[in-house]
């Protein structure tokens, strides 16, 4: 799957330059620029040897056109969700971005708004999907293209992780859950910190990304120690 | 604790106002410039908000006066350490140095170098330890500032993280490991297959950052488990 990065309405060159730079640091190649200003000197020296992926940028005059050129679209924003008014999506991490979005299919687009503004609320809620990185209360708002490359970045691990090695998937996660939870009831543990620990069960197994091989192996285990203490009872 | 920011000969000053901003987005407050140029318009054009940090900068003359001013210093490097010829120490990832980062005592600098060159050699070996950002492998080469952004929010997320809950210690962790090694020994795990697993809980253990509080519960049902087995033999 091809992940394109949108930039909707660039208002400084220069940025257009360093967006495509950072691109390139993380393997990305396909950028959208939506009624971009004229392209100039900055654009390409901000880019450095990312000068191709400006050369190669696709251009659209509107958020419609972009909106159908595109499956999935995720919008980014440094406002935060405890605002409502701004918009009625609660927003993902970066990094539960990047666990998702390598099982999407089609053409996916990361849109970053204007320097000064970000998205308009239409233009948020026309897309699928809302990111938003976690950052300090007293400065919240990133340069679009720092809050990119952290974007980026989140996505490039995730991929180079789950090139190698394919994820677990949800009906696993669960049937590993069942697995702990039948063992807790085995060994007796106390009624009153089932649910807790249960629940801690699934947030550390849930945070670190099991690969499909961990999976088996680690539900390997955990049928052999339901074996072990049942045997006890036979 | 207090981490500083230590940017060493910046050449463009509209960086130094890009890295100020970033600081701040993620909560850090001292920046340290080593032989900086003179401060212009373009500083606190890119600082935009974060204008009081750099007029709060601590000026150093050179790596010598800044080695000796801090207790641990993190040299960070674009050039990947395949190239031993660059240095002799492997390098961490931001998530290992944030995972690490908030137990150490005293005075510690994240220190980035040179737009064109990065730290030389001599100053990264003056450091006690190194991070490096996995890039793609065709543009590795980021802008300093991007960088920064990357490391300080991976070092921001963790902070909230273990804010609410410190973290397990090494010394927990290797005794979680050795009670999962003795349960795989309980339930006559195969000899030929347990090296491998041993390997794989360490590994799914130590990448999902543990509290403190999941620690002491997840040892509390692997003893309960070893108990339960146990009893059988009795």
């Amino acid at each position: 799957m091809d992940i394109s990065v949108v930039f909707v309405e660039p208002q400084f060159t220069g940025n257009i330059g360093f967006m495509a730079r950072t691109m390139a640091n993380f393997g990305f190649k396909s950028l959208v620029l939506v009624k971009p200003p004229e392209l100039d000197e900055d654009v390409f020296r901000f880019a450095k040897h990312a000068r191709y992926i400006v050369e190669n940028a696709k251009i659209m005059a509107d958020f419609k056109e972009l909106r159908s050129s595109f499956d999935y679209l995720a919008a980014t924003s440094g406002v935060s969700t405890k605002s409502p008014k701004k918009f009625k999506r609660i927003a993902l991490t970066p990094r539960q971005l990047a666990s998702k979005i390598w099982n999407f299919s089609g053409r996916v687009g990361i849109v970053f708004g204007r320097e000064n503004y970000g998205l308009y609320n239409e233009e948020i809620e026309q897309c699928d999907l809302l990111v938003r990185i976690p950052t300090h209360e007293e400065y919240p708002i990133m340069n679009v293209t720092h809050a990119a490359a952290i974007i980026l970045y989140e996505l490039f691990i995730s991929k180079s992780e789950s090139n190698e090695m394919p994820l677990a998937e949800d009906f696993e996660m669960s049937l590993l859950n069942d697995r702990f939870s039948e063992i807790l009831k085995l060994i007796n543990f106390p009624e009153h910190k089932r649910k807790n620990t249960e629940v801690m069960f699934r947030r550390i197994i849930g945070r670190t990304m099991l690969t499909k091989w961990e999976y088996h192996s680690l539900m390997g285990v955990l049928k052999r120690i339901i074996y072990a203490i049942q045997r006890e009872h036979m």
